[in-house]
């Protein structure tokens, strides 16, 4: 028989729940007590939160409990890396309806444990409740390492604009998935995306994967802080949108060169051939979400850390900041937003 | 003309609700970047995290935004608290439907920022989405000041056992409210509820303000640190339910004298009697939740900090820990859970 969420009381799911999750090396005391207590050895920690609403950022009929657990955790980790920080320490607020199939959140567990094996992070608390649909929200904490936090407003004129990940993938999977080209399934085993795209066009699999469990560079963050980044963001909205932030904050323009998005079309090419749709390529690498890559500045001298690659150059602007490609208006709008449509 | 949350995008949201949002004396980098940084000059830091969902934690039509706001604040300040700790800032995910007003959410804002204002920490960060409910998701963090965390697992045979803050008041405001013997606005001007119970029977417009926005005795939790206290949390579930998890932790009985509940007991005399209901007080005082007072155990020499009162003692057991009142099984069950009713 199927056990669901409302035949535990919230002891005996926790009892399910806690032996999956990691324990990590900044945990003084973990989960159990009214608060958790991390190492913060730099004297400061970096703290970020992100949210998924059921049918907003995920359908159940697409993605797992694992799904949901690697995507809630590694957008949160993202956003530490873009700091230049590692990740120590994450706490998890579930929203679950009674009817959810516990399998489903030792899923949630063990995606949330597995995105966080590689950085050493651990799930140090949580809190559970019941609800009319699932939610997942995640706090996500840091270490430094010592080093100044890289911000959106440190670009200067000269730098250069780099990334690392994926651009377009995440976009990409959701398109094959929404037209039926795709199924969930396909992208069961196909693992991690690349970090760089290759060929002449990635198997649609890669895509799928990309989509439902996003794997981002998070190792990058640190060594482009180490490496001297001016600036740095986590690509969560597109790259036109969030290249535009730190134009914003660091009152410049980034031009972004189309022949540096030449792979990432490449990349793209067979999903957009199995969608029919020859534009899509350009349209997923520029305005394409969810792959939380990282965008970063360099002085024009640094050695780009492993990991990423140039794309642009920033400029001065006498004018309004914002984002070129190929130092012209881009042919497509930036992003989207929560609240609308 | 009403503007509803739809009616601006993400950034318009959040241009209306920075302004609203206490700064902390930590905040090192505060909203706006992919995370905030905040000091921890003990090298350590405390974190928890608690969710309100509507019609599980709160009624829009009982609660405002604000409430919304104090509440959501202060059941997870009073986490920090319950560990020895002093609250430094919040992260904050808020789940809105797009038909919400944007009144209510600055609301929310300003309560957050109330009932942060009285610690001195700050909101330093926090998610936007839609959502077909609203959704409250706080991680709370802290500061040990260089004493070590206050944990559930140190009661030791012959500790006195002490409480500061309130008993049952919340569980009365949502009676009153339940029978319609009170409406929300009567919760209105009547500010926090008494730190200790007074006279034969409070006004019961302070048990409607004690639900819809309890005010836990902050300041308590670190004073019970500095005077020794061995074991520590917040009241969230009800007295019963909340000590045993201590005697659990500690492997010890907790017994709670009656006398010691006697002006707990009058104080909620003038709820009882406007419901017709005269067991209620014992009842409300034993297994009402969410008042969010801390319930600690001292060493037998230790003078109470400012606000607690012994209510009873720890004694060793051969067999099961748990919670006896006057040395018996307690007349009524302990507190409730999330996931059934």
């Amino acid at each position: 028989m199927t056990t669901r969420v409302r035949d535990l009381d919230e002891s005996g799911l926790l009892a399910r729940i806690f032996p999956l999750l990691p324990a990590g090396g900044a945990t003084i005391i973990g989960p159990g007590d009214d608060a958790a207590v991390v190492a913060a050895p730099d004297g400061r920690y970096v703290v970020s939160t992100d949210v998924l609403v059921e049918d907003r950022h995920f359908r159940r009929r697409w993605s797992t409990g694992y799904d949901v657990g690697v995507r809630a955790a590694a957008q949160n980790l993202a956003d530490v890396a873009a700091m230049g920080g590692r990740p120590t320490a994450l706490v998890v607020a579930l929203v679950v309806p009674g009817d959810t199939e516990v399998a489903w959140v030792e899923g949630l567990s063990r995606g949330l444990a597995d995105a966080c094996a590689v950085t050493g992070a651990a799930v140090v608390g949580g809190d559970l409740s019941g609800g009319e649909m699932l939610m997942v929200s995640v706090a996500v904490h840091g270490d430094l390492g010592g080093r100044a936090p890289v911000l959106r407003s440190g670009a200067r004129p000269g730098d250069v604009v780099a990334h690392a990940g994926v651009l377009g993938h995440s976009a990409a999977g959701l398109a094959l998935l929404e037209a039926g080209v795709a199924r969930p399934d396909d992208g069961a085993g196909s693992g991690a995306p690349d970090a760089a795209p290759s060929g002449a066009g990635e198997p649609i699999a890669r895509f799928v994967a990309g989509f439902l469990r996003p794997a981002p560079p998070l190792e990058a963050g640190p060594a482009a802080a180490v490496a001297g980044a001016t600036a740095m963001l986590d690509v969560s909205d597109g790259l036109l949108r969030d290249a535009g932030r730190i134009a914003l904050a660091s009152g410049v323009v980034l031009d972004i060169e189309a022949a540096a998005l030449a792979g990432d079309r490449r990349a793209l090419a067979s999903a957009a051939a199995a969608l029919g749709d020859d534009g899509a390529p350009l349209r997923w690498a520029l305005s394409g979400g969810e792959d939380h890559g990282l965008l970063a500045t360099f002085p024009p001298a640094a050695a780009l850390p492993a990991g990423f690659r140039r794309i642009g150059s920033v400029r001065a602007t006498d004018g309004a900041p914002g984002v070129t490609l190929d130092g012209a208006t881009p042919p497509v709008g930036p992003g989207w937003d929560h609240f609308r449509a």
